[in-house]
């Protein structure tokens, strides 16, 4: 992997954050300056978390005016665009929340790789620094955070950081090929609402009442 | 500027986010020990953001003793202080709420252009180091971010960064009164409720169903 | 205090966020992957606070294979774990959580003491540190932070806090058995619902209006 794949995300991931946190903004009716400020805080919030998970100083972010004119130009497409292209905004939002988890998943995994971490915490960085931005869009607009609900999402970032941790995907087409797939995988699972087995406290809780056990799921 | 505003400034913040903690943990009915702790975490966690995003290390909090019981001081003063006093919380906690705000966004505009940064670069670490402290807070007590809200909050932030920025205020005084100027106009969009325009991807959806476009705002 | 009792502190603590946050999201009726992720958002994420808080690169938590191993088959131990043995699942929930409450306060205090840092900024150090976890955990499920609710919480981590800041405990032994007092309080405060006085300014607004002051507690 070279430098430059490794800033091509970077681009991505930021763009498609900006553009998550604009879309879920309007749909939680904020003003314009409130679209403004959760694209920004998503597309750094990303960013700064991932480069605290990575060991990038977070000051870096600061240096590069381009993407941080990007991210703004991003969110003003975003509150400009014309409404009938988004108006299935709920999967517009899923799929640019899937672009910037594919991208610095990957990322995350590509730095925990080349310190020659162990497989676990590859695996665990993809995922902490894919859901990172995600993960800070939701909580200011009051949400339950994406990775945490029904649909399949952590286990694409996962899957992510087994190929790179294992070294199936080393070279840039390779890494690119990957980012689409996470990209597509993610968004199956949301169009076909694939689910995964679930256990409830409370049906322990009842059927401890009740003297006998049961699994939901 | 020298280093000596600088630290006015994280004095004056501190205390301001102690207070403003302090406020919002009363407001939502907590404990003493509640108050205590969402008091120092905005403080603190306001403090800790501003560092992470300037680049100072987050330790060197743990040195500023004379910070720290200023800031417990603070929590104290707000706890204790006669309640016809604060009958008008609402506003009191928006007036600490912006002096935080105020002081943070001109140090993270401060730092950005001292490290010659671009302007788009000053304006969003004067947004993010700002708000940083009352988002943790407002998070923390389950409210949606003050940053987020109808009022015009991140705008007055913003402001400051391009008046550092474009450096219009470098010297002691020109920041100082850029502080109040903040403060001020903050306080008057608290006051006079201005508000920005908006845009409802529901209004979108519905209209989209329809078959036409509105705007909403 | 030598380095293996501080891993130990890491161990122990990492282990008990891990299932501290399977069990919060089993409670939420997540599915098994929002199990595992809370799980290890709230082990890692208390972790990062803590490395962020105490000046530890966070990049050091990636080389720990062992410890990320050890937190996902918790993780897993919690989700399999029979049903009969969780009926109380409230109570292990807040054991699980005062166990990484006292493990990771400890550690805070302890980097504050050898920092030789004041005694108010080790108290600080030991809430904000101790706490960290449950928080991100809390603020992820969208619950009130613990910290933040009734019971009494972070005035356990405080007492380590000035134990440890006062040189009261600091052999390996002391250090153990004040992990166990701290476990023990925090246990007995949920088990017997100890409460502090509260100061209400919705009682202050009702007082104000009709012209008298009251202070609720």
């Amino acid at each position: 992997m070279d430098m430059h794949v490794f800033d091509v995300f970077s681009i991505i991931g930021t763009i498609a954050f900006a553009m998550s946190g604009a879309f879920v903004a309007m749909e939680e009716e904020y003003d314009i300056l409130g679209v403004v400020v959760l694209g920004l805080v998503t597309a750094f919030g990303g960013g700064i978390i991932r480069n605290v998970l990575i060991g990038v100083p977070v000051t870096t972010l600061w240096g590069q005016g381009d993407l941080i004119m990007l991210a703004m130009i991003s969110v003003f497409v975003a509150f400009v665009l014309p409404l009938g292209l988004i108006q299935h905004w709920k999967k517009t939002e899923a799929l640019f929340d899937a672009i910037g988890l594919s991208a610095f998943a990957i990322q995350g995994a590509l730095y925990a790789t080349q310190m020659n971490h162990p497989l676990s915490a590859v695996i665990v960085a993809a995922v902490l620094t894919g859901s990172g931005g995600g993960m800070v869009r939701d909580l200011l607009a009051g949400r339950k955070p994406l990775v945490l609900r029904d649909e399949i999402y952590a286990v694409w970032a996962m899957a992510a950081g087994v190929a790179i941790g294992l070294g199936v995907a080393t070279k840039t087409w390779q890494l690119l090929t990957l980012f689409v797939i996470v990209i597509v995988f993610r968004m199956l699972s949301v169009l076909y609402k694939w689910r995964l087995p679930r256990r409830s406290l409370h049906a322990a809780q009842s059927s401890a009442a009740s003297g006998k056990e049961v699994r939901s799921g």
